[in-house]
């Protein structure tokens, strides 16, 4: 985006997109909404979608042509919410697609943790989040829940290329600090410190100039139960009941993991955070490929949700995480790409990933077993649930309104141009319906297909202007 | 391309190209090549790789120079061997990224059988051939093993495209007479008609204006052993051993059709096919996720190969296939995106989902299950053995002389510019070594990445220009 745009609406006056919308306001369900007219109020909220067949259509249409406040796509581009990624490691920008082939270990002490240590430094951290959150945005990425590093320093920079670049994010200042399991160059001080510096950075980023209507909101993140002593997590869970702040960390993601809180805490990561205050409707907890019957019960029941990470589970978590049966107990879930442990930005590529992972969970993988040893049957999810992952899915989990295309949500939304020069997108008119146009989106858009980007009604991203 | 580029070198002249080249001449060995000259004949092949401490570097460059005949690739930008697929069914192109969702049955039977019966249409042929190719080009794939249909005139209106527009290409009209397992309104009419059009089909392919030099060859294709009445499947091996053409076909890759195989012929897909003369050298079976032991070791003996498709096989064969194992016991193999059972054009794609269908084999996928019973150990690949299955392995499998960037080899090749418009591809140039740079281009490299494609010496695609 060039630097003369606004995050938002310059005139503060409705406008007006005449659009074909694709949503998944459920996960099973896929809305087409053709030729609608979208309403959005000066303040970046959908006011109206108004049908083709309504007696408004001509009226509201003419009234925001003559006001010159009406957009129309053109032939072959097409309304999507945008995309929430609920699971991303800024400071891990650098190292995406790098240090995948080396062992968890490795990648953690001698590549991930030296990395994130350098976050102290204003000028590198601008160097690395500048980018990180242009780039997303390209990638059509409207909101996204970070975790940040333990640098108020750093942080900061974060939600202020965030705010500046009008991205909906969701900044957390990592707290670490059980010796055991943290590097010395790169661990809190004590507990205390860990949690006052978590509460200075929530309020911070209320005062942060611009962020008056909470376009960034601060995220009370432990890192995950073994880098943090128990005073620690009571601490933050103190403070999460407390302010009521979104809360986010790792839970069960692989069988290290689940079997060390398990010995530690003599119970599940689930319960154990629930214990520690820290299981909330404003939680999110990545990847949670372990959770039990009676963990996916109390999520549930408390509202928390999981973020989803299809493709860093193949990296590192062992497993599949069985969404579609999460889901059927109603446990809340989003999509995360989980930089730099997923190698993609795209969550595109995530809702591709988590189909495939579906599937590979329902089939099984290894032919030397007999088929009705192998698969886990009725695990499968399709393209229309990995797309509700994707949007409402994300909005719902971290309790926003977006991720729909609906009188009442924000306009976060992004217009997907299957005729862009490098789409891999190939529609052919004569026999694809609107839901085969959808299907092939989600199977091949990549970010040369998002043409625009708009977060709270302003056009954040416009391709080819970057 | 445009129309007026010619696919073989206009001047006839050696040329040379001044680049870092990446490269994979063995299944788990990175070839870094910095800053080499490769020298290009006349004809298109690769006459020397000039190492930049070589004495002759800077005489041969500045002589080419001199001639006008040198080109230095910029910064970000590096050359690698053009990608070869080794399974794609040209036909479902129009269907690519829909119809995922739908049961088996349903696909062949109200998707591909009736797509693929409207190929007899010269004009419908060609309207779905010329973009097939050029966007084959335009993601990098300079050689592609194609199934035609059952059709004389499109399958010749597709090896004339790639005659037209320079891809390298292997073109198999199939044959399918069973009338247990095929429509009425998509089969041969009888073995013996099959035969004689498929050695019609060889002769013309040789003789197309344009093919003196080979780029486009004939492959012998049975659709798979289900489809295919005995007397069809000795009529094509007879013609196979007589001949020396390629031979193409489906092999045991789901659980169904290696039962079916198993009923109906007393043996394994692979046995049977070596009974009926069409395991050869130059045979490419596809899929084979549930090779035995014994398959894979007559495999290895005859010197046939598997294409490995590993996004198909998500969706379609109940299974990962075992590559790591495979090549251990020195079976040859290459890369499919299986278009339309795969839905990326993208070999690129192909590398990631290769690597990932080898973590969830090796991991195993079912976090209900004790880690012990759970995965398949040493079954992981990496990106560089993928690159391998993209270039070089395929090019083995061809029995062709290209893949690697070395004298001797056909210049098929590509090149990444890391700095596209819409790249994915982050370089942090203090942080990033060679290696590192390639395994980020292997991780998120799309089309908007690949900004030339050469075949045989001649430029075919050119980003921005298609």
């Amino acid at each position: 985006m060039n630097s003369t745009a606004s995050p938002v609406s310059a005139t503060g006056l409705p406008w007006a997109m005449q659009c074909t919308a694709f949503d998944a306001p459920q996960a099973d369900t896929l809305r087409v909404q053709s030729e609608v007219l979208v309403v959005v109020s000066g303040q970046g909220r959908i006011e109206a979608v108004i049908a083709r067949d309504d007696p408004r259509w001509e009226t509201e249409r003419a009234r925001h042509a003559a006001a010159g406040q009406l957009r129309a796509l053109p032939a072959g581009s097409y309304l999507l919410p945008g995309l929430v990624d609920v699971h991303v490691h800024a400071p891990q920008w650098p190292q995406m697609g790098k240090a995948l082939d080396v062992p968890l270990e490795d990648w953690l002490q001698q590549n991930t943790f030296p990395l994130e240590a350098r976050y102290g430094d204003a000028a590198f951290a601008e160097s690395v989040y500048r980018p990180l959150v242009q780039q997303l945005l390209a990638n059509g990425t409207t909101t996204a829940m970070y975790f940040g590093t333990l640098h108020e320093v750093g942080n900061r920079v974060l939600a202020e290329q965030c705010l500046r670049q009008g991205q909906r994010a969701l900044v957390g200042r990592v707290a670490m600090d059980e010796p055991g399991q943290c590097p010395a160059f790169y661990r809190d001080a004590s507990a205390r410190q860990a949690v006052a510096e978590t509460e200075a950075f929530i309020d911070a980023v209320a005062q942060l100039p611009g962020n008056s209507g909470g376009l960034v909101l601060p995220v009370i993140t432990p890192r995950f139960i073994p880098s943090c002593t128990d005073e620690l997590l009571a601490g933050l869970g103190a403070l999460a009941q407390r302010t009521g702040a979104h809360v986010q960390t790792h839970c069960s993601e692989s069988d290290w993991a689940h079997q060390h809180v398990l010995e530690r805490t003599g119970t599940t990561d689930a319960h154990a955070l629930h214990r520690f205050g820290l299981l909330t409707r404003r939680t999110v907890v990545a990847h949670a490929n372990f959770l039990t019957h009676a963990d996916v019960a109390l999520m549930a029941e408390v509202g928390a949700s999981v973020a989803h990470c299809p493709l860093s589970n193949f990296y590192f978590a062992n497993s599949v995480f069985p969404a579609r049966s999460g889901h059927a107990q109603q446990m809340g879930m989003g999509m995360g790409s989980d930089i730099s442990g997923g190698y993609s930005p795209s969550m595109f590529d995530a809702c591709r990933h988590a189909i495939t992972a579906s599937y590979a969970l329902d089939e099984g993988v290894d032919p030397d077993l007999p088929s009705a040893q192998r698969g886990r049957h009725n695990a499968r999810i399709d393209h229309v649930f990995a797309l509700w992952l994707a949007t409402a899915a994300g909005g719902k989990a971290l309790d926003l309104p977006i991720g729909r295309i609906e009188a009442g949500q924000h306009f976060d939304a992004i217009v997907v141009d299957c005729h862009a020069p490098d789409s891999n997108v190939c529609i052919w008119p004569d026999s694809d319906s609107p839901a085969d146009v959808l299907q092939k989106i989600i199977y091949n858009a990549t970010r040369a297909n998002v043409s625009q980007t708009w977060v709270q009604g302003a056009l954040v991203h416009c391709r080819g202007t970057a």
